[in-house]
């Protein structure tokens, strides 16, 4: 089923009349039965991030029409997942960074410029960033792409510690802090939130 | 300054060639340098959420090209932020929510139901939605909008605790739980991650 743009008076240029929305066949609008991964949130235009996805946030995943997955940890993806992927026509971006708790964080540099590169290419997009908790190493990514948005650092953190909460790490931070941006600086920021 | 899509090897309809993004000219690229508001998030495609924006935040509230920003408090806006408002074209709607704290919390739900018709007008996207520390009144909002998404209310409750915190309420959860979405049903859901 798909319902258009309807019930709008005045009709200018502000009015998106192409939007759509799809709601699936099995099951009544009064359900409240899509269920989002863990720590899911939107980073930004087509860009989305969250915790290990399973079966049961198969449906909602759908409703973002994803692209891509970028996915940060060196375990082999589950099997459910990736026939999941297979059937949605989903490009699955595996960088397998270790988890290791403080002191011995040792977040690789060059995986999370390589994973950055994947999204800031629109062609990835849709895209969803995620790792185990969607804590640490998701937060990290997200971090070095709110530092090339010129985020100042609080702000980076204040972000990034709303996902972490008690299990932020300073050497996460740190992380962050010390990346640099400026081999980034000749891509555009096509995702930028002007997009809108 | 204003930079182009560029350096995109093949070019193919998943590229948005007229994205663009604006430098501001009084600052190097090299600066982290935008400050956004406090708990400042994206929600869903044009539209954001926030605590209550400062002078400081202004640049950074620039970068998102607001059409208008939704207010949640009864006390004036300040001459300075309307100063801001009038000067890039951003149009104020007000709804004066008290704040109030448990157990005398009381959210009017007429003016979380009106709220929630201008939030899902894509003629006023991008929009901002505020409150003063972006945690109460504009959780319960934007929770109410989870639930017309059909997310489950855990996951509406995990979004709403990660803005609010410790100072999460019983009272404001239970506010959206027992909000009615089905007078929504004739409208359109074109704000959804779809868009993309």
């Amino acid at each position: 089923m798909c319902r258009t743009l309807e019930g709008v008076a005045t009709v200018d240029h502000h009015v998106d009349v192409s939007s759509t929305v799809v709601v699936p066949a099995n099951s009544s609008s009064d359900d409240l039965n899509l269920i989002p991964p863990l720590n899911f949130a939107m980073v930004d235009n087509g860009i989305f991030r969250s915790g290990f996805p399973d079966s049961a946030n198969f449906s909602f995943l759908q409703t973002l029409n994803l692209s891509s997955i970028i996915y940060l940890c060196p375990e082999p993806y589950p099997e459910g997942n990736t026939e999941f992927l297979k059937s949605n026509g989903i490009k699955l971006f595996q960088f397998g960074i270790e988890s290791h708790k403080e002191p011995f964080v040792n977040i690789p540099e060059d995986a999370i410029r390589e994973a950055l590169r994947i999204v800031l290419d629109a062609r990835n997009h849709p895209l969803l960033i995620h790792c185990n908790r969607g804590k640490h190493r998701t937060g990290c990514l997200v971090g070095c792409l709110r530092k090339l948005q010129r985020w100042c650092l609080s702000s980076v953190f204040d972000e990034y510690q709303r996902f972490a909460a008690a299990k932020a790490r300073v050497s996460d931070q740190r992380f962050m802090e010390l990346f640099d941006v400026s081999s980034f600086k000749h891509l555009p920021m096509s995702f930028s939130c002007l997009k809108n």
